[in-house]
């Protein structure tokens, strides 16, 4: 990089410090220009300092010089903790880039980082991810790409498939036949395992999704049977509109809950309007069948105290068909203590509450959260994967070994295989930010924040 | 302080960083608690280290420990620069709290700095307007606070009168009159060099005030005479609602204008309704004499197309009475190019502007900018008070000297005497905090943010 680049590493507003970074080859002799008697900066060391606009202070400052490479960047860095004035901030950036740094671009400092291989682009991922992060579960998660534990399981596939390159590639080298054939049942049983460990990881795309994004749940059934309660109750708060007069829940309504810091979006989707003619109550069928469809898993509620309507039964059977985690919610305990549902035979989960009174509700929660936990705590090693582009260069990589071993069975020629398991590394390769090309890098390090 | 407290020291939101502070005694031990292997920490060095939320890892973190007593507060102070993240920032600051330490209150950091003498009160206001100060006037203001300039000038003046004091109470304690008496003259020279000072002081509360909280300009004339249009003309853009209809301007209109780092808080007072009756007519000239009163300049804005009417000549006296630094805007120099105001002999500015094509408009907020810079390049030493507390401190000590003086000029008794420079030593001690009571010290401090 010949360019020096600057930004604010904190928020703005009033507080009592703002962080500023510059990074890059004139990162020292910048910050000299704003010390008016000659300063040694050791390495990681604060340092206070009067920083000068002109002849006139603009800061009493600590400062820290970071030697390129042991830096985030792994550029010469200079930290600037100032006083945590607007003015101040503003005025140090002016004066950075009028001594020749420049202004940077969203995530041009973890972008400097990945090019200097200080991190992949997997714990590149992890870094803005864990920045976002806002509960204990996606914390987590995001961690464990940054420390490179993903980015060292995907290494082990890596290396395993240049192996068996290397072996097939010097057979297509070795053009007096001097070596002996390739080793078709081993070479066979590395890619098996190599798929193995693929479709593994391509599977906790969607509980690491759940953690990183939140559980999607969809709260269907009948008009009246209580889902503006059942939310309430769950989000512990009034949000939804709730009455006795069935339909009044005006429009799609989501709320956000946090389940022992798992993210949780449950979403009450009736739809169904004041003085529903049939028309309207069709709409508001057909609106639960999209959220059942976009639903990570789905509560039916049902209400105790009276028989189910054919509508809910032909309701039950497209959740059913949905194939999707489910709990049946029967309410209204507390006027039917003794009620039952005869769906509860067909359900994956029952769990009877009263929103009134707030029983069960607990235990739902519990539910919920195994929705997510359990799956979690199969997952081999804790390694999952949370992005999308991270799963499709996964599947990607997986049809490409499965293509080679297609190529093997058919004992076709050793050039197609190769090139098969060369698309393999390929797709891995992209992924931790190898061979990915420059504008995909700017795609991805511009979804930073300012400053990262 | 037996207590050990945390707090965030950087603003919420997603950034790059967030720095949270610990404080106390405890500091260094709470941080050994949060780090699994052991580490030593020099001072003032960046330690990256891992810091554990129990058995799991909550972040990788740089963190600097300040060995008391160099450190902002006096005290064993950790700081931890975090990955910005909301949940890493909450959960380490809970996790403080469950090893022993305390969230801080809104200004305890600076608090326990006073305490431990690392600044005293007039420091630690100038550091809460540092903080907040937004354009470059107020920041160099705050600075200098901060720098300690204005606590050495009040030294100075606390040492003259500790010595005339000693003085004075040398001779009360002389029971066998072995001293030769006081010498007046040139105690009284000392108690009037001291009492210039003051006045000196006193007199820059006024532009230090300008300086602080931004000068209060009121715009004031007849309807339709174009203060809507200047009031836009002087921010740059379409603020308040401009019609050719007069009395269109709906309430009182204020606008913050920043010329060249001088705050200027515009207030367009007319507040004449549409079709305005003579009552409401009558209504927004109460509300022109109201902001005549509460302004610290004035703009009167003429329509030179026209005669002025007797009700502009009315309010034209008003503005003279209230005795404040006032421009005369002649106003539409685009239709009337050689019109001209008898008013101008009368007025100390004159300013002819066209607000339509911005003609003059530079000249006006040039003579605005004047009304603070000419009084601040009066300012001996640049030292000002901008600060209602530390005003009424001034102008108590003041008072007790010139008490002072007439007791000495009736040539009363030397106890009386001393009393009064002794109540003016405590104005100025409690001006820096010598002797503020603990209730008083409570209520500055709890204006400071959080953190600081």
């Amino acid at each position: 990089m010949q360019t020096t680049i600057c930004a604010p590493a904190t928020g703005p507003g009033q507080y009592a410090v703002s962080l500023v970074r510059l990074s890059g080859p004139d990162a020292l002799s910048i910050l000299h220009k704003l010390v008016h008697t000659p300063k040694t900066f050791p390495p990681r060391e604060q340092v206070f300092c009067r920083l000068y606009d002109g002849e006139k202070v603009l800061d009493e400052a600590l400062v820290t010089y970071f030697a390129a490479p042991r830096s985030f960047t792994g550029e010469d860095v200079v930290e600037f903790a100032l006083h945590g004035s607007p003015y101040i901030r503003g005025r140090l950036l002016e004066l950075l880039c009028a001594h020749g740094a420049q202004a940077a671009k969203r995530g041009e400092f973890s972008y400097r980082a990945f090019v200097n291989g200080k991190m992949d682009l997997v714990q590149a991922q992890g870094l803005c991810d864990l920045i976002s992060a806002s509960n204990k579960a996606a914390h987590d998660l995001a961690l464990s790409s940054l420390e490179g534990r993903l980015s060292e399981k995907l290494a082990r596939i890596k290396t395993a498939l240049t192996d068996v390159l290397a072996q097939i590639e010097v057979r297509l080298d070795d053009q007096d036949e001097e070596l002996p054939p390739l080793n078709a049942a081993q070479t066979e049983q590395t890619l098996r395992a190599q798929i193995a460990s693929l479709v593994q990881l391509a599977d906790t795309f969607s509980v690491g999704r759940y953690i990183k994004e939140g559980l999607k749940v969809a709260i269907v059934g009948a008009p009246n049977c209580g889902k503006s309660s059942l939310l309430n109750a769950l989000v512990g708060f009034d949000r939804a509109i709730v009455s006795d007069q069935s339909g009044t829940t005006r429009d799609t309504v989501e709320e956000t809950l946090d389940i022992d810091g798992q993210k949780v979006i449950l979403t009450d989707t009736a739809g169904i309007r004041d003085h529903a003619l049939d028309p309207a109550e069709q709409e508001g069928m057909k609106r639960s069948l999209h959220a059942i469809e976009k639903a990570d898993a789905i509560l039916f509620v049902a209400d105790l105290t009276r028989e189910l309507t054919s509508q809910e039964e032909a309701l039950w059977d497209d959740v059913q068909r949905a194939s999707k985690p489910t709990v049946l919610v029967l309410n209204k305990t507390d006027e039917a203590p003794q009620g039952r549902c005869h769906l509860e035979g067909t359900a994956q989960y029952t769990v009877y509450v009263s929103c009134k009174k707030g029983d069960g509700i607990d235990g739902l929660k519990k539910q919920l959260r195994a929705f997510v936990e359990v799956p979690s705590a199969q997952v081999q090693d804790g390694v999952m994967i949370s992005n999308l582009r991270q799963y499709q260069a996964v599947l990607d990589a997986q049809t490409e070994l499965e293509s080679a071993l297609v190529q093997l069975n058919r004992d076709g020629g050793l050039e197609l295989y190769a090139e098969h398991i060369r698309g393999a590394l390929k797709a891995l390769k992209d992924l931790t930010g190898e061979v990915t090309p420059d504008d995909v890098l700017d795609v991805i390090f511009s979804k930073f924040c300012v400053g990262k």
